[in-house]
């Protein structure tokens, strides 16, 4: 078996140890002569997991009972659809920031809903950057600020958030669990599992309590965030084997040290390939230097032609899926949480080979 | 490691076979140095799975082009919701049979988006069953007939389904591919998958396409059968691993001849825990014989203390999760597709024992 260097923009290389514990309790479970997936939602195997997974989410981001940990689905795309639907009713409106094709859904999504404001948008420039904080100015009666944490396919993510007097919402589907966050900033926080926290399938939503008691009585109950809540996300059946695969990589992101180790890490692995980029005149980073990701960090070769080859070489290597985002091109390589950083060090030795050979 | 035999009624037993793929190539798909968990769901690897799963389905219903088979997230309870606001527009309405819990569900979310017809109501019936086809009227102006074809509750089940003039939808959850179906009379079927398709976290919805067309574009993107029949399922991520799980059991189905063989092996074991409760004054049966569930069958003992001490003396031996559901008590053997007959032989002899020592 011979594991690669997974690039993946997500679903995302998950760690070793989590994959190699997966299999070893696949078919029994703890001694229970079934599979975790095969296990009730309601029984004591189970809620063993689920109120692990949330409490270790809550000790990583350091949450006070103001906020509730939810476990639903469909993806940052459902909330894209639910936080409109809950937080605004009729006539209520929100500002968002477009950074980027995330963010440009989001807004897309609200704005069948609801009057949405866009108070800042970089989404067309280049190189592509997130918006300083001091250029977001809240419109009268918005309820919340939306924005988008990272962006994966501009390779651009927001070092300091705005200070606003409303709650902000965010997107945090790329880095969430990344870095420490100041959460007392945000309303609402939501990321689709697929690349910090597990496999596909689940998204994992951090909600200020008053915010999801707002929601009118005409949502659909399923799509209420206060549902939710109540129901500690057992409302209905969860999908159990998912959060399962979260609890297991958030206690490795505890046993690692928790957000500042994990920060800690992600920048220093970010700094080596940005470091080749800067170093060099053959690769182009594509994000501004103020708002380089340290989950994707994406850029160009002088042409499509090397870059083709460059994605198809570095696969023959075991550095697999590096091929930008279909609909801007050129290189990515996504290293969230889980990303090793050996895997780092194989991309930044295999860049400067690809360079000297054809630079 | 020892298997227990598995009743639960969802998250339920999954096929040994299945479940040792996984295991075998958990850290390495098909050689490609990565998990199924970890590959793009853009990539070659998971759109093999994604097709074979779609097909798979589409050959075991004999699914013509007229129909869609579409992957989502949030369970029935979604749908619940899903089904109204994509069928009905403004002052559309449409029919409800309530045969239980689960029809009950539906009623009340839809009841939240449009006039709903409860046109037959055995909810409160005991014995409990399932309406005649012909005591079914459909009322004036109704969009669809909506009816549950197995509640696991009540342990009652559709045996043949009305006819009527208008589509009929069916939350089909809990016995989905375990027997053949006139799918010419549906014009929506949705089934969680945690009965008979695989692990939680996945729905399986199978749709008339010209029905997925009706959707006001008032309706949310994500929330909209047309988009996801418009991108086949990949409008977003979807829950790539839950969907990798249902291609192996319904692979697992196919081997096994199919949804034909399928319905024997089911009758046959329902049968022979049914002959047990027909045969003893002891055990007594809760649903009319003619409704009788394949897939829940659902008993009393004399007392409730008899009914505690069988549910732990069962679980001791390796019958584990029988215990009826928490709002009607009792004893319920959840025997899915997947569930094996040898389990079946194994509770019907620990009911003998059981009534010769107490009754």
């Amino acid at each position: 078996m011979a594991r690669v260097f997974n690039f993946n923009p997500g679903p995302a290389t998950l760690p070793l140890e989590v994959l190699e514990e997966v299999r070893s309790e696949l078919l029994d479970y703890h001694g229970s002569g079934m599979s975790i997936m095969e296990a009730s939602h309601r029984g004591k195997e189970y809620a063993a997991v689920h109120e692990e997974a949330c409490a270790n989410i809550r000790r990583l981001l350091g949450l006070s009972d103001d906020y509730a940990v939810l476990f639903m689905t469909g993806g940052a795309s459902a909330q894209f659809a639910l936080v409109p639907m809950n937080l605004l009713g009729e006539g209520g409106s929100a500002d968002y920031v477009n950074s980027g094709a995330w963010a440009s859904k989001a807004i897309k999504e609200a704005r069948l809903q609801a009057k949405i404001n866009v108070v800042a948008d970089t989404s067309g420039e280049k190189p592509a950057r997130m918006p300083a904080p001091d250029e977001i100015k809240i419109s009268d009666g918005a309820v919340y600020l939306h924005i988008t944490s990272n962006e994966t396919i501009a390779g651009t993510q927001w070092k300091e958030f705005p200070e606003v007097d409303v709650p902000i919402v965010a997107d945090m589907s790329s880095d969430m669990l990344s870095r420490p966050i100041d959460v007392e900033r945000f309303g609402l926080i939501y990321a689709g599992a697929q690349k910090n926290l597990g496999p596909a399938g689940v998204t994992v939503v951090i909600i200020r309590r008053d915010l999801a008691a707002r929601v009118s009585e005409k949502v659909p109950i399923i799509m209420r965030y206060s549902t939710h809540v109540e129901k500690d996300s057992l409302y209905n059946t969860p999908p159990c084997f998912n959060i399962y695969v979260v609890m297991l990589v958030t206690r490795w992101v505890l046993a690692l040290g928790g957000l500042e180790a994990m920060a800690e890490r992600n920048r220093a692995k970010a700094a080596k390939i940005y470091g080749v980029l800067d170093e060099s005149d053959y690769y182009r980073g594509t994000a501004d230097a103020g708002s380089r990701s340290d989950m994707n960090v994406t850029f160009r070769l002088p042409d499509e032609e090397q870059e083709a080859r460059f994605v198809a070489e570095a696969a023959t290597q075991g550095l697999k899926g590096l091929k930008g985002h279909r609909s801007v091109g050129g290189i990515r390589a996504s290293i969230y949480n889980a990303f090793p950083p050996e895997g780092v060090d194989a991309l930044v030795e295999f860049m400067r080979v690809f360079e000297r050979r054809n630079g």
